[in-house]
């Protein structure tokens, strides 16, 4: 056993944790409305493991003899499970292929490294062999960035980093911390609490994602209005390379450009193996609350949040639902729960007479985080800005539970799968002037998919992660599947909204990194000249392309 | 004529201002107790233009006709003031230079462009004859990043961007500007002001740097703590490549790693000329002050600038000189300026008093912009630190003092120059755990570098762009000269303090870039690997290395 867990290898989460309707009253209904699907009818089981056709491990007995004396016996891994497991991410394209037994290219190995230098001796062994290496986190990921090509004719190391998961040290003057790049987002959090420290880095996928990851991918989190994206967090960060390490000491800034820093961040695997991040780290806040409002539009809650961004509030988190998502979190709530001392009827009431159309309601959540005085001084300006646009305070009740119930949401996912409905996520980000664009051509384009495909489905949309120039719209979707063509339907609704994101000036994705569900779109985010500077950039580092290759840069 | 102007080829800024003494009587009794230096005696003249070996321009007809059918005939120009003009910056060993008559090798011709078209049309003129290029702007570069290299065979083509000097949009919703690349920060400012708006980019080469040059440089300004670094500043870029121009359009933030637009950040013209750049900008502030203070020592400012960025505070300025710098600020300023309702004797009498070694006393500046009520708590938090830190307020006066004379300091080196006092600038940024031992290696460093030369000299330092996790170390020094070997005795101090950095866990440079002058510490600073994934980034976009060869990678 080699000590490292993992999700399961059908879907999110671990097993015997799933999401579930029973306690949820207004959901069935719900979601029979939104997509016609009847949750009271029997879920549809996973196959059996024992029932997938997984390809044998091609591992040489030569490259196999380099990898034990590089890492041991105990954690050079062949077994068809853990093969699985690192086959694929978590996407729906992922959780449709494994569920269908589509396995064209299974890595032959899963190797666990202690520390770097055994890192390195990977990369070697690796390397005389020409095989591929894809380094391997939390398997997270639902961008395709952990796959090996199908039609790849040499060996595959899947190189987990799942051993390698300590704060190695605090330096507490400066507010930074070597970390271990395996580290997994609740274990890392622990580690930092215990001594009264925290990253602050939230991502969705937090309890299944690691710093490493993260790096890799330019991930951002729920609170990164405070704690910046990984970008911002990432200050230094060692990386090895085929006979080299290179090393980005942690610096504040520098000039010293076109910045390595940066170069690694995102770069999903290409340019070698992440060992160790210095890693911006804050004291844990005096206060930390999350308060919910309400505006009477979409239009009104985005204006709103720009107003913030522009003022001198310096909120935690910024998020506004759109109607059809504020819809969603209310039927999704457990019964009783909710909107404590606001009577939710009540309010709703209340909201009516003063002329509100409550299908056209937004939820939104403001974090604040610091010392009492911030939060309060922060939240009176913040105040000010959502009653001028018409919005409504009603305390820290929803907050409560939507802190509760962050983590969760990937887990609907595959409960809905198992019941005929498909769902994934895209988000972009554009700057404020095109933000409403953004979402009315993302709506209409799934819409318009939808519609081609003559299937019944759903999209809600939330902005979140606020900056001065801009902000993240992060789209969520699920359609009733057909189950023989229902990668195909997939691809239709997906490049839908792809492509209306790049058309309307939004990025090919805000933190979810470009793999190769995204990479079909690279050239219209960055332009010729840009995936010309980024081939040129790999070709440099790995003219063998031993490192997960045809990833970020479309292969078509 | 062109229009474009230029500073003066012998020394900073225009003809006509200059740095006087006449008006501080401290400042002569000063420089004599601190470099043993008489300003009493006549300044050395500088020697004529006419007097200087300017070697021929080498333009071909062939691309002389190229690229006068790319941007006119007014706009090629081949004379002698224009090319020495273009071949420096402003560094020591620059003005040493060029006072010295060493001019190696000039460029050939110098080409403004009006417009992105004109740029495409220089640069394939230029690569088509295998010349090079080195985009030009303000010309103020410290860090050898313009000059020719000394022994280039080809024709060199400087390209000077002072046309393209407009703003040609503001994305009012978004805080987003669309920036011609070769406008001056003044007239900037100016465009931007006249509508309301204002970049916050302050170097202090301000009224001779342009837009282009900070991006090509990854610039900071002094009030960097609000605005951010121009790495920050800068959201999307345009740069003309051959054959292409790259397109990084305006984004809040994305995850298509690796970053196309760091890598255009700090590129010095290795990977083309930028042409455009998308600026974040922000609404001028209702109110902005900036609070002067002492404190009783450098490590308690230090300490207390540390605390202040781990604080809710979020200030525009953080700045704290050391007793040396401090004694220099005070003996620089003009008879009866200064520190306005308080008596300068009086307040010195007042911490005498309060035991304070007035020879460590250091001068500190926090600036606050914003809400009065966002000033006025920010101002009170920081005041409460300052406290704790032993540090006392002494209100406005000095800050409005500094505020005016930030632009100034490089016209004292040229004035010293003259007289016999060699100085320049050296600047790093580290942790703030390692600061303290930056600042004291560097002082010893180049203390023990005056030694080795014996000679008499000075060397003074202030923290400023405070970071989460550091700050910047801002080194000024000068000493007196040996006329025949100044440039040898520079490089001894130069070496002295650069290295220091490096072994101390500082940056090479925080806001001066690379160039050729810190480029034989950019292995040491971001390591071998490093220094092949930026060579391999410059081989991939410019294999025949007509784009500012021999900058930032140092040949030797």
């Amino acid at each position: 056993m080699t000590g490292v867990k993992h999700m399961k290898w059908w879907g999110w989460g671990v097993e015997g944790v799933a999401f579930n309707h029973e306690n949820k009253p207004a959901m069935a209904p719900f979601v029979k409305e939104a997509v016609g699907l009847d949750l009271t009818k029997p879920a549809i089981a996973p196959m059996a493991f024992e029932d997938l056709d997984v390809p044998a491990s091609q591992l040489s007995d030569k490259l196999k003899s380099a990898l034990t004396k590089a890492v041991g016996e105990t954690y050079v891994i062949t077994d068809d499970m853990d093969r699985v497991v690192h086959t694929y991410g978590k996407s729906l394209r992922d959780l449709l292929r494994i569920r269908n037994n589509v396995l064209p290219r299974v890595p032959d190995a899963i190797v666990y490294p202690a520390d770097e230098d055994q890192v390195h001796a990977i990369v070697e062994a690796a390397v005389d062999a020409d095989a591929v290496v894809i380094p391997f986190g939390g398997g997270s990921n639902i961008s395709g960035s952990l796959e090996p090509r199908a039609d790849e004719k040499r060996q595959v190391i899947s190189l987990d980093m799942g051993r390698m998961n300590r704060v190695l040290e605090i330096d507490e003057e400066s507010g930074l911390a070597r970390i271990e790049a395996g580290v997994l987002g609740p274990d890392l959090e622990q580690q930092l609490n215990d001594k009264g420290w925290t990253i602050g880095h939230y991502p969705d996928s937090f309890t299944h994602s690691t710093l490493g990851g993260w790096v890799a991918t330019r991930s951002s989190g729920m609170q990164s209005d405070k704690y910046g994206d990984i970008a911002d967090i990432c200050k230094g960060v060692r990386v090895v390379q085929p006979g080299t390490t290179t090393v980005v000491r942690p610096l504040p800034s520098t000039s010293t450009g076109p910045s390595i820093r940066e170069m690694i961040l995102g770069s999903e695997g290409r340019l070698g193996v992440i060992t160790e991040v210095w890693a911006q780290v804050h004291r844990q806040p005096e206060q930390r609350v999350v308060h919910a409002y309400f505006f009477p539009s979409f239009t009104a809650g985005v204006e709103a949040m720009r107003e913030i961004a522009e003022s001198d509030a310096s909120p935690s988190i910024t998020r506004v639902s759109d109607a059809r998502e504020t819809a969603f979190s209310m039927a999704t709530k457990k019964a009783g729960k909710g909107f404590g001392q606001y009577a939710e009827a009540g309010l709703m009431k209340f909201l009516q007479v003063r002329g509100w159309n409550l299908d056209e309601m937004c939820l939104s959540f403001i974090g604040y985080e610091g010392s009492k005085t911030h939060v309060s001084m922060n939240k009176a300006i913040c105040d000010r800005i959502v009653k001028a646009h018409g919005g409504i305070g009603v305390g820290t009740g929803p907050g409560v539970l939507y802190d509760q119930k962050k983590f969760d949401t990937p887990y609907i996912r595959d409960f809905l799968l198992d019941r005929g409905a498909a769902g994934d996520v895209s988000e972009t980000a554009a700057p404020w002037s095109k933000l409403i664009k953004v979402y009315n051509s993302g709506v209409a384009a799934v819409q318009k998919a939808y519609e081609e495909l003559g299937t019944k489905g759903w999209i809600m949309c939330h902005l979140s992660h606020s900056y001065h120039a801009g902000a993240c719209l992060y789209f969520t979707f699920a359609f009733v599947y057909d189950e023989e063509t229902a990668l195909e339907q997939y691809d239709v609704v997906k490049r839908a909204i792809q492509q209306s994101f790049v058309d309307n000036g939004g990025t090919l994705s805000h933190h979810h990194a470009v793999g190769t569900e995204h990479s079909p779109w690279l050239e219209q985010d960055i332009s010729a000249g840009g995936v010309a500077m980024m081939s040129g950039l790999f070709q440099a580092v790995d003219s063998g392309e031993n490192f997960n290759p045809g990833k970020i840069i479309n292969e078509g």
